[in-house]
């Protein structure tokens, strides 16, 4: 976190997008754990076994976003400092930088779509889990909501700076779509919460 | 992040939400370093300098309160333990119960009331800071948010179960306001971080 607030520019939200994410699943797992074995919710536990699995997977792939975000990003910076004296120096630059900026535009667009993975195995995890833990799950989609659209951000960055109209617009255009799906999970999720809360 | 994930009921979501508080104010400090001693943000440099300052201070005080919340945690667990086989136990227990759940439901409070101020340097961070970080400010007020909507659940939690009508009327409706406050933040910051990036 040190580092994060230095003037050092990663990790920056892109990866803190990704942390998001991450803590989301784990909460999910959290949920989860506290609903195995337990015998009131006995007929849910091949469910929840499911579940935990499946956040788990996902908490070690929020992960592996975060530290593929920090690389993309410094690769991105390494091809900015690139010379740009002559013609030819100018060309080679431009034509990395393009390829640099679709892959860290790629990065932040993977966390998203699995920051979308995360609100649905919250959504499991307030319905089928224990009740006692259920203002865990409200709060994993509530960092899946804050992840999602953290990663829209980033992804704009790159767009802006693409000069490929056609994918800045099909990748824009499935990031509104995702976003719309998780704003839709994070309000029926909250719902359930409060309503199991009571 | 094994601990949160695992069946430990402490860390929870009122400790993440603290986490996702400092990260923001984390966020707001490099978004600040990223624009001191920048001679095209010369204008700016007091103004940057103090929000460094209180961003800086803001982050310790949520790690202190995430650290706060697993205390108060841990203490109202101690107390559900106590023994009740007597009425003199009951009582006992009872009372103590009462002033354990008061005080595990102002830590989240506290945490709800310091999600606002990030929100308020998120917002100072997307005015004047950086535009090449702005979408780091943004990031930031997104985690104030969903920092504020976590705390709110974990305060419901304890609200739910405080025989203290008054004080709890008093504290929801408080909670409420913050909510609406961070959320019209969030509103106009995101859109202030989408305007400058362009």
């Amino acid at each position: 976190m040190d580092k994060l607030a230095s003037k050092s520019p990663e990790p920056g939200g892109g990866s803190v997008a990704a942390l998001t994410g991450a803590l989301g699943a784990a909460l999910v797992s959290m949920v989860a754990n506290l609903t195995l074995g337990k015998d009131k919710y006995k007929e849910v536990q091949p469910q929840i076994e499911a579940l935990l699995k499946e956040s788990e997977k996902i908490r070690g792939e929020m992960l592996d976003l975060l530290q593929k975000d920090t690389e993309v990003y410094r690769a991105l910076s390494d091809v900015y400092k690139m010379p740009k004296n002559t013609d030819e120096e100018k060309a080679a630059r431009t034509a990395m930088m393009q390829e640099a900026l679709k892959k860290a535009c790629q990065v932040p667009f993977e966390i998203a779509l699995k920051s979308l993975e995360v609100a649905r195995l919250a959504e499991r995890a307030a319905d089928l889990g224990n009740v006692a833990a259920v203002s865990d799950a409200g709060v994993a989609v509530l960092l899946a909501q804050a992840c999602a659209q953290s990663a829209a951000l980033n992804v704009k960055i790159n767009v802006n700076s693409i000069k490929d109209d056609t994918y800045n617009r099909k990748t824009w255009a499935s990031m509104q779509d995702v976003l719309t799906q998780v704003a839709a999970l994070e309000r029926s999720v909250m719902a359930t919460t409060y309503k199991r809360m009571g």
